[in-house]
């Protein structure tokens, strides 16, 4: 595959007229007047931005079917009158009807890899690859449901060396598994060389809860379980004490960030500048889309950089390229993705139509990416293969449709 | 003009197959099987929504030139080294081309009308005109520039009776602006009933600078200058005390809230939900693109819900049907617009493609609106006619070539 004729972004300046060549799954080449001998496929570039994939580091896609099912309320109620209720009444075609339209969503917003925990997992690795996404997933593990752990273990079997899909260990958090159930999670991620995914320090009651059962906050409990390493993805750390964030820093945690629904759901605002101040590795998620309502990682990006200053009283901090940098390259480093504009890596990418209100004038092309994108995803390429050409995602309506009927005959 | 089968919301409710009539600039009929006698013009509405059309309360439209040119800086460096130079350098033909760009991306928004504060108002409003929006202008008024008093009456009288352009007085700010200037530009308001707009409490040094030089916060102040009154548009208003926001009730004063930039500029977060609950009138507002950096007033919708959720530690206020209110309602009692989704209305509206991700499943369209819309506003029509339709607005690539290159002569 070739692209002819697109603009990139390097060190912050764009650079126009570049063509980028695509051989297998992989960038072969960066440059100017660049021939696909195969001329398999070409995609003209002009005018338009080719940004790298961008990563969705914490959701629950299947639950994109109950989007707008239930907003506004607290917690418990939300969950015990409206989600738990539907969940026990999900199918395996429910769940992959909602992957289905979760994946069409982060075509059109660029997004190429996503990390996920749910039920369903064969169902969830099955839609996803239909759809044609990178995909880290992790079957949801906790004390209620013991079953759950053997089937995790299958999953880890069934789909290792998959070149999309990452089978990952997903206990949900410290308030739902026990130490045993977290020691096996653990053991179960080292014997597969998985990536572990797991809810922390989400809301202060979590917090509180934990300091009162076992004399410590929920990091440092993790941390006295040996449960913290850079295989963790550590979603929310919205409540963190100094020592948290240090102990974070040191074991190499990553966490998975989301603005969004933390505001929605009133969890309070995480300590993001000081984490990256300490080093530890941010990334970017939009949780559930039953929590948010959608999975956009451009309104990620921009809720974090404008609460941050506002959190910090400093309009200077979470500049444009530090915030590019959390959505991208903190990312990359998160999963082991070896993803970027550069030849050699990954074909993870999307173009961006540049001729639009929001693009206009061409000053400072970051800053518009963070602070005024409002559209215009025209393509994305996944491992080599274009998902999107031309704002066209092949069977979309039909995808829609479908999603509609599941949630129809699930809420009857 | 006669649109067909489009869908529209009534009381939280989605109705289908329905028709709107459009005679003039005004709503004739809404209904079904209507048929336009003049058969001017038909729109198929079918898998859209109608929506009435939203108000950017509070702008600066021409300094859409000026996005992405200077970000990430505290406020006095930003303006001094970055915003006051330029604006020294601004000619009437950036105006134009600001204004211009700045209507495109509004189109694109559903946003029909707008309430700015600028130089060069006789520019802003012919640009208006020109793109077909309808608009409260208002020539900005300090005390270092004191003919400014006397363009702003001829502009009143020059524009008095339009049907799009509303002339208005745009006193800047209590620290810009003597007691003799706030004065004459209410006598003038009065004169030529006219509304009057101010930027009002946006920080907390301008209420410990009002308390030190006045004895009094800023909104206490103005209200000692008899200037609190229904014809007030007060943008910001983040830093009030319960008795400020008394005040703001009882004198029937409009708020333009600008969460985005309020965020992105580190002012603070302002208490909507006491002023919604003293009754105060709040409507949304973008600022200028360059403290924001785009013009979404769905951006403007779920940010207020979702900061406000967690500023109050509750996900139960601000729900979608509130934020509406403020977002359409509450923006036509400020500006006395007879407007809405109704027989008689002001002809003020827009489509929205429901066919997108983003608005399925069809659970909660409302919901859907505030939290998850990501893009699809597909026609939008002001004072009865098209100004996009399709996605396409003529003149577009014009005016985003026009806009660069004006950028381009003002930054060399």
């Amino acid at each position: 595959m070739l692209i002819k004729d697109v603009s990139l972004l390097q060190s912050g300046a764009l650079l126009k007229g570049r063509d980028i060549l695509i051989e297998g799954s992989r960038i072969s080449k960066i440059g100017r007047d660049l021939k696909d001998e195969n001329k398999e496929e070409t995609i003209d570039g002009h005018g338009k931005l080719a940004i790298p994939g961008l990563v969705n580091s914490h959701t629950h896609l299947a639950m994109t079917l109950f989007r707008g099912y239930a907003d506004d309320m607290a917690l418990m109620p939300w969950l015990t009158e409206k989600i738990w209720p539907l969940e026990a009444k999900l199918t395996p075609e429910d769940i992959r009807s909602g992957v289905k339209l979760g994946c069409l969503e982060m075509i059109r917003f660029g997004i190429t890899c996503y990390n996920d925990m749910y039920y369903f997992m064969d169902e969830t690795a099955a839609a996803t690859k239909e759809m044609g996404l990178r995909a880290f997933l992790s079957g949801v593990l906790f004390d209620a449901r013991p079953e759950l752990m053997s089937e995790a273990e299958a999953f880890l079997k069934d789909w290792s060396g998959d070149d999309l899909i990452h089978p990952a260990v997903g206990p949900h958090a410290i308030y739902t598994c026990s130490e045993e159930t977290l020691l096996s999670a653990r053991d179960l991620a080292e014997k597969y060389d998985a990536m572990l995914h797991i809810h922390l320090s989400e809301t202060n009651d979590e917090v509180e809860e934990s300091i009162k059962k076992h004399g410590m906050s929920p990091v440092e409990y993790l941390d006295s379980l040996r449960f913290l390493s850079n295989r963790l993805v550590a979603a929310h750390c919205v409540w963190l004490s100094e020592k948290d964030i240090t102990l974070l820093a040191r074991r190499r945690v990553n966490v998975a960030h989301c603005p969004v629904s933390n505001l929605k759901l009133a969890a309070g605002i995480a300590p993001v500048v000081s984490m990256l101040k300490a080093g530890v590795n941010v990334c970017l998620g939009a949780d559930g889309a039953s929590s948010n309502n959608n999975l956009s990682p451009f309104e990620e990006m921009k809720t974090m950089a404008i609460v941050q200053k506002t959190a910090c009283r400093r309009p200077d901090v979470m500049p444009a390229k530090e915030v590019w940098k959390v959505a991208t390259e903190n990312a990359y480093k998160a999963f082991g993705l070896d993803m970027g504009l550069r030849e050699g890596a990954l074909a993870d990418l999307s173009l961006i139509d540049l001729k639009k209100p929001w693009f206009t004038p061409e000053t400072n092309i970051l800053s518009h990416l963070i602070y005024s994108i409002a559209g215009g995803v025209d393509t994305t390429i996944v491992n080599g293969r274009a998902l999107m050409r031309g704002g066209v995602i092949p069977g979309e309506e039909e995808i829609l449709e479908k999603a509609q009927a599941q949630f129809e005959r699930l809420t009857s």
